[in-house]
């Protein structure tokens, strides 16, 4: 086990109903708010009239900016500060999924900077000294960022998509309200079904040796997930298995499963070039690139895969050869996303390989991806390869 | 699943050498540090002369008070409360195990309180409005006590021992090293290993259904104790076996396992009047009673100690009759315990029937106990009757 340190003093409210809660917590912060949002859906479903009314019972004076759109951008960003020091904004408060919430940290954290853009802070050209608070209203399953340290904004100076983490970043509090999630297409709950896995299996797949607890916590997670999300997809207005997947989609990014071990997070970079080239949801990214990254990887500690077949698969791997093992449980794997009816390789997403060599490039802007296996140009260019399928 | 609101903010500082940070944690809050210990036993490993020092480099002024022993007394508390009046201290610092902090959070919660006794908290007289910050650096892996939101204590009026919770005694950041607890003796390990067991156990056995993920969770984290309490038992210094320990102690209270489920608690409280009564050891308590509790209380659910005994255990549940495979499995949780050198039966621990009707009748004080069974004084002493052997 490594070293670290761990703390995550996100608030969650979390069950039936606690959406009208929004009012009395941003209360205890300000009285001035941001309520930042996606398209129509909020308003389709009632949910932005009952936010609303939440806050003008505690009197809050309401500032509004919708507009966030997947793979959200950094000029929506760059706008959203600027309403917030204009208009000395207490709270960001994100009502949305995660992109919706990752816009808005990535304000909070603009806007007590005037004059620069937060793409300084994610190039690492300066830190961040504070941020404004952020509060969370979750409508999907998946993210995990309403209680996570990190924010994934795409430039559109070269369409570059790229997480920033910063401890400022983390949600003073995060309300959590299944029934939110009832109107969701099934598609968006298969697809959040899988970045909740990925968050868990970007952590799960590593070299750090004695990891036993977390392992055993990631292996737990990944059932539960793979238990409930097929009623949800099913019929996301069915409370329990939905209620699962919310509380799942938050524990498996708190922060809690990473800790003592390295994590890779290179299927993450490799799926975000995806979506910055075909506006591809970041879960069906996930779906495509995750087995093929560990088809491509599994070489390098074959153990853990194994591990993964015979507890999370329940596979028995009795006396079989390891790597017949692992190919299995790779094919098990994509057999459970295709199963919520996700594409599962490029090719039926319909994707050729006319933008590899670009978005490979891309993947490397920063250097060498993932800790499991350091990846190279030509091990990205497999990987999307092997993805095609 | 049922509503809930989670928090934990307490920062963890996990790892070898880590206790040496004490020293700049501190002085993020305050320069008056109470340093809150037990007996010699940190003298003698050193630990006392290195906090000592990671402090004074700080110019952090230090005041002491030691004496703090197992089931910690309202007096210390309230020596120690008045101490930090005195003094205008900023910060309690508990340098040792679940006593020791425990005792530190309760003189933390009456410092603001002159003419107070924090048993008006116990007994729902008046709630505290605030409290100092607590610091821990943890000694041994067992009670919890470093990120939750619980103390516990007895008052020698009457030799009651109880639990109070408030969200202002989860502590500010806690260090944990494993290395700490090398020299500590087998029995110790042992006891701690159960009572992280039992904290699982009492949020596990619940009658709230839909709890797939937290169920999984609490699984997991029992599957791990067993797979690392021998090695931590047999030998203290092996780290990675105490690592998962020590992080697993912290993971079973730190409240994540019990969101969204009701927990039980009635075999804690049993437990402590056999510590109340004949000073025993916690851990050692919890070993005797949870499996009587088990025996007396399954009928209830049945399923819950199946899917225990399954998932837990690794037991073929197969066609066996439920009753069978439930007092099987109770017999294996009662073989681990003894496997780590722990009489399992009061008769063992060398006590009879004298005080039971004593016993019964103080944990009734505040009424009936537990939530998976309500247990009345016929109840309770069915169970220390169980317990007998």
């Amino acid at each position: 086990m490594e070293n670290f340190i761990f703390q995550n003093p996100t608030k969650i409210i979390f069950g039936r109903g606690v959406h009208k809660e929004a009012g009395r917590e941003v209360r205890k912060i300000t009285g001035r708010v941001l309520f930042h949002y996606g398209g129509g859906s909020i308003k389709r479903t009632g949910l932005y009239g009952q936010v609303m009314e939440s806050l003008k019972k505690e009197n809050i004076r309401v500032f509004e900016l919708a507009g966030v759109k997947p793979n959200p951008v950094l000029s929506l960003v760059q706008e959203g500060a600027g309403i917030c020091r204009k208009n000395d904004i207490g709270l960001v408060l994100a009502v949305g999924g995660g992109s919706v919430i990752d816009s808005a940290k990535a304000i909070a954290v603009s806007a007590p900077y005037p004059g620069k853009s937060m793409w300084d802070f994610v190039e690492g050209v300066t830190r961040p000294l504070e941020a404004l608070p952020v509060g969370v209203i979750l409508t999907i399953p998946a993210a995990g960022s309403e209680s996570s340290d990190v924010s994934v904004i795409t430039n559109e100076d070269g369409m570059i998509k790229r997480g920033y983490h910063n401890e400022l970043l983390r949600p003073r509090f995060a309300i959590l309200n299944p029934e939110l999630a009832s109107t969701l297409p099934p598609f968006q709950v298969a697809c959040g079904a899988v970045d909740i896995m990925s968050h868990v299996m970007e952590r799960y797949f590593t070299r750090t040796e004695n990891v036993d607890l977390t392992g055993r916590l990631c292996e737990a997670t990944l059932k539960s997930v793979m238990a409930n999300a097929p009623g949800a997809v099913k019929n996301p207005a069915d409370y329990n298995p939905m209620a699962e997947l919310m509380w799942a989609g938050t524990i498996a990014h708190n922060g809690i499963l990473g800790t003592g071990r390295t994590g890779d997070w290179a299927s993450h970079k490799i799926g975000h070039e995806l979506s910055s080239a075909y506006g591809m949801t970041h879960g069906l990214s996930l779906a495509i690139i995750f087995p093929a990254w560990m088809r491509y990887v599994y070489r390098i500690r074959t153990g853990i895969f194994c591990q993964f077949a015979e507890r999370v698969l329940d596979m028995d791997t009795g006396s079989a050869p390891e790597e017949k093992t692992i190919i299995e449980a790779i094919g098990k794997l994509k057999e459970f996303f295709g199963s919520l009816g996700l594409p599962v390789t490029l090719k039926d997403a319909g994707i050729g390989e006319e933008r590899f060599a670009e978005m490979v490039e891309k993947t490397q802007l920063f250097g060498p991806i993932g800790s499991f296996k350091k990846l190279d140009t030509r091990d990205v260019m497999e990987i999307y390869r092997l993805a095609l399928g």
